[in-house]
């Protein structure tokens, strides 16, 4: 069978097994998941084994030391699945709740149900992790997922999909709810992306130019994530030790994740109060400070920043500053060099607070609080499946009622349109 | 300017027009709605006149009498779209609404606040009423809109620009948050495609081929309804005579509509006793049966339906008929069949009832009432700007809140993550 062939086989049977999934009970579910956890303590050697053959080849191919890293699978991080398994277990089921009822004049109740999306299809990078992580979000809220990791993660992938394909087996559910693709052609992704009948969305996780690739070539929705660059803006009225705090934590605390901060802005009126120590206080932590003109002047140890530096997502311990005149141009900044990601101000002044929640556009927009909180867990979602920076169905942290939808539900009488 | 620059400096002035939208104030934007309207009762001549040259060269181009009909603006239908102005006036504005608040162990409030999508672009057939009514509604929910009819209708639309321009002039609202694209040539849609950058949905209105036309060549979200095959169960439970009105008006209420019943579907167990005076009171009102094999046998004068029959949209007095022997069976059919669209069942059976609601897949699934209230106004949502059969963002008719989404605020008080 050719890989066209064998992909649509896919899709038709992870459709099909939508279909008892959406109704299987919460109980089933976790039944599913626990057997997952089991599966994965009881074969630890046999993953190992087979994500070490991953591991020698990416290796042979040259593959950059954190990409191996990534990819590498040890007891530790099998435990780590397995207590993200247990994590998505005590997560409440978000099917079949009813959002909201009510009664129109003729008598009709209305009411939005809560349903799985029904066939996710996950397009990521060589992280087995992800194979579980992605799994079991999607299987807990109801879906059938199609798994597609990079084909470096192969071997690996494969032997994870056994396991769980086995767990739904014990648990009564279709086995073909959670698929492992076995293709390393990337035609089988372009195979994927066209079959809007069967698949109701992708998620694309990992570098921009796999992102791209997706939205470009998909039929079917495309719920993503292109970049974080993301700014605390230290307003003229901020407490300077509360500034302080957030952007050290914002910029540091991990700064190779899409919510680190990257640009600073702050208000002329404090920039030369807050800057020197704040900066001073970055220098030793080993950041390097690119700045505009007046930061400059400010701390000369910084380096001239260029037109390059605003729209950059470093994921380093680099930090371009700007001094700003007022909210306004940084407002106008984040417009222009956001990527609708995590903004955050730190101010004592109400009427500012407000009016830069309301005003800038981003998934999550925080007042003096450090943007490393965009984050399902964080937030309070539980686990998430990742973070959209686009508008249509998500915008933000993507947890368990994210990966669904509400249909309308109508209890009549007999009624009749007139 | 060529035609690319041209739709891309639109697309870009749209953006900008959206952000003083979506911080705009109620009043403001209803002053806005209200100038269109007294602008649309002051020009009433004018439009006509313009309405006029596009109706004439329809009639030479030859097009259906059904296509002019729709194209064809006269005095009562302008004041229909005055109403309609109206109604959306009347409505609640969804924006800045927190839909939710919670707090999380460290302090921080988290909260999702209602946003406006952005920048909308609507496309769709040669239907200037639809001009007024896709603006009323993108700009109530705080949106700007790019709007691009049929080639037909581009006199219409134009002068309908001209008159919202000027409300939005008239309230201080940035005057690109509604625009009329004045090139009827395709390649202006393909351009508005691309633009991912600057268009956060596309709303495509229209027959099959235009939508799908746009699903396949655009890298924007699109909420999309492809048609309506909906059924109505009629359950051996059913009360025979609540079934025999609901099937009635399902089908002949309105038959050219998606929400129109299109396929029946007959227990075998009452099917002796319900066919007969139903598909006799269809035929008097016009209605062509084609049925199945049992069908045929109880109701002689019954065409023999063909495989073609099951999946087929009529919009027209016909009716598929089939006799199922169980639930199950008319599940089965309408998973195979069915679009997504709007599925009744008629029963007194509880369990049934509950099991056909959870189970149908479709965007509206309704228990003893006519398919015919998959509407937004019918089911309390107010005006609606289509309905989705797709899951993504919206499933089901979609009205104000739709055209919406959630961003996350955060209030701290210096919190940073550990």
């Amino acid at each position: 069978m050719g890989i066209k062939d064998q992909i649509l086989e896919m899709a038709q049977a992870a459709k099909v097994a939508s279909q008892s999934l959406a109704v299987a009970r919460t109980d089933v579910k976790n039944q599913v998941l626990k057997g997952i956890a089991r599966g994965l303590e009881e074969n630890i050697s046999t993953i190992i084994e087979a994500n070490k053959k991953d591991v020698i080849y990416a290796q042979e191919k040259g593959l950059s030391k954190a990409l191996v890293d990534r990819l590498t699978l040890n007891e530790a991080r099998i435990k780590g699945m397995i207590n993200n398994l247990y994590e998505v277990i005590a997560l409440p089921d978000p099917i079949g709740s009813i959002v909201k009822m009510w009664q129109r004049p003729n008598g009709l109740k209305v009411g939005k149900m809560r349903i799985p999306l029904g066939v996710i299809a996950m397009v990521y990078e060589a992280r087995p992790d992800a194979t579980i992580e992605a799994a079991a979000l999607c299987l807990k809220a109801g879906n059938s997922v199609i798994l597609r990791g990079g084909s470096e993660a192969i071997n690996s992938n494969l032997c994870l999909g056994k396991i769980m394909t086995q767990a739904l087996i014990s648990a009564g559910l279709p086995q073909k709810a959670i698929q492992v693709v076995p293709i390393t052609d990337r035609e089988a992704v372009h195979e994927l992306l066209k079959l809007e009948e069967y698949i109701d969305l992708i998620i694309p996780r990992g570098g921009e130019g796999l992102i791209r690739f997706v939205t470009e070539n998909s039929r079917i929705p495309v719920l993503r994530h292109y970049k974080g660059v993301c700014h605390v803006y230290v307003d003229e009225k901020a407490d300077l030790k509360k500034a302080e705090e957030i952007c050290f934590n914002a910029k540091v605390q991990r700064p190779a994740v899409c919510n680190a901060m990257e640009t600073m802005l702050v208000h002329e009126a404090i920039a030369e109060a807050f800057l020197p120590p704040m900066l001073t206080r970055f220098v030793e932590a080993g950041v390097e400070i690119r700045g505009c003109e007046k930061t400059c002047k400010i701390f000369p140890q910084a380096k001239v920043a260029t037109e390059e530096d605003w729209p950059a997502e470093y994921l380093d311990l680099i930090l371009a500053v700007k001094v700003v005149k007022d909210m306004d141009e940084a407002i106008s900044h984040i417009d222009r060099y956001g990527s609708n990601h995590t903004e955050a101000i730190v101010t004592e002044d109400y009427t500012r607070a407000w009016r830069f929640l309301e005003r800038v556009d981003a998934s999550v927009v925080l007042v003096n609080a450090s943007t490393r909180f965009n984050d399902g867990n964080q937030l309070g979602l539980g686990s998430e499946i990742g973070i959209s920076t686009s508008k249509l169905h998500a915008y933000g942290p993507m947890g368990l009622e994210e990966l669904t939808t509400t249909k309308f539900i109508v209890f009549g009488q007999g009624q009749i349109r007139s």
